[in-house]
């Protein structure tokens, strides 16, 4: 049940920063920002650099790995978010 | 440093959890889910349902809790795009 359990952290781990590949391509290769909450990605950049913070802070890389990754993409977002955000005015 | 440490861990929890209700608001406000992934939001809902599992087998409430709410507001948010993925024939 030990390795079971281990597997499941580690798939969640792996799927919920592998989610923002998809999207970072998709808003990268679209441009479109309209949909995306600017709110959102704030917020969730913010709390990824917080999670990268304690994980250095613990020197556990279980924690830094993954949200390094999530960090490059979310951010990534986030500046295509900000771009579009203050370059369009309506 | 342990209270600090404590502290940006529940900060970065907070954050990215509370980060997806901005999102989830925005998405059923303005029905426009054209610019949101949908292999993001597919893996990341499976991503937290493993969260949720992991902490269950655990029994490890700061980690169901958070992942919890997350998967009700990821899972709504994807709920969205599914709905307008396959109704709409473009």
């Amino acid at each position: 049940m030990i390795i079971n359990q281990e597997l499941i952290g580690y798939a969640a781990g792996a799927l919920t920063t592998a989610s923002f590949l998809p999207q970072a391509i998709m808003t990268i290769k679209t441009k479109d920002t309209s949909a995306l909450s600017l709110g959102m990605y704030s917020l969730f950049t913010l709390g990824v650099l917080c999670w990268l913070i304690y994980g250095v802070q613990l020197a556990n890389y279980a924690i830094i790995f993954p949200n390094a990754i999530t960090l490059v993409l979310a951010g990534c977002i986030l500046s295509y978010k900000i771009y579009h955000s203050f370059s369009k005015k309506p």
